[in-house]
């Protein structure tokens, strides 16, 4: 499995560049996973009341299977290495957003910006070719 | 690891029963996991046009880290065998909520309600006890 980070300010496009970044691999036939980070524990991804998050107080992990998807939710910290572990098996690229901090990864850089272990700096979104080369040369990190 | 599944009317008690159900087991210090079946996928477990929405369109599988919890989106059927195959490794009880058709996971009925192979009918939410001593007797079907 590859890891790499996309890390830039806000509003620098690493969303959209991720976007067509997954849609190139998958066109490559990779099976292609994605880890968000959200430092801050903003993001809200269930009902307040509903039966998973009141389930999800009292259990280790709970899982809501609906037929298009299933959302799964476990109790542990925001460590990517140990999420792409636990849930990514078998995955061939897994693309990380934020982390700027985390030196054991290596960093694409959309625009200017500080972050540990930086080895391609791009500065727009059109630029997918770079990342998509610069995978293609990496190893497997995990 | 054992799987059972708790039956019954919409608003029968089942999601209290689970309640009541993890708490016993967790003191027992057992790792519990719950698959809620929503098949008619109703449930909304994600902000649309966030970035884990977004990405989620063009990859295999999405996570967003934040440090209480990790969420999981993944592509794939609602079949809770494969989905406690693929993320309950290690657990030792998974309880469903719903799957009355499902008839290799044995069930527990809440109230009069028509299902294949239950193992245990309850009259309400008190009766965690009788489920705790069926699934002391149950082997491991997982």
């Amino acid at each position: 499995m590859k890891v790499i980070a996309i890390v830039g300010y806000h509003n620098s496009g690493k969303t959209t560049l991720v976007e067509r970044l997954c849609k190139e691999l998958k066109k490559r036939g990779l099976r292609v996973g994605y880890i968000k980070h959200d430092p801050k524990g903003h993001g809200i991804t269930d009902k307040e009341g509903s039966d998973t998050d009141r389930v999800f107080k009292v259990a280790d992990r709970v899982a809501l299977a609906s037929p298009e998807k299933t959302t799964l939710w476990d109790r542990r910290g925001d460590d990517p290495i140990e999420i792409a572990r636990e849930f990514f098996q078998g995955f061939d690229v897994v693309i990380l957003e934020g982390y700027k901090g985390l030196r054991e990864v290596p960093k694409v850089a959309v625009g200017e910006v500080e972050a540990e272990n930086v080895v391609l700096k791009v500065e727009g979104t059109d630029e997918v070719g770079h990342i998509i080369e610069l995978l293609e040369r990496m190893e497997d990190n995990l």
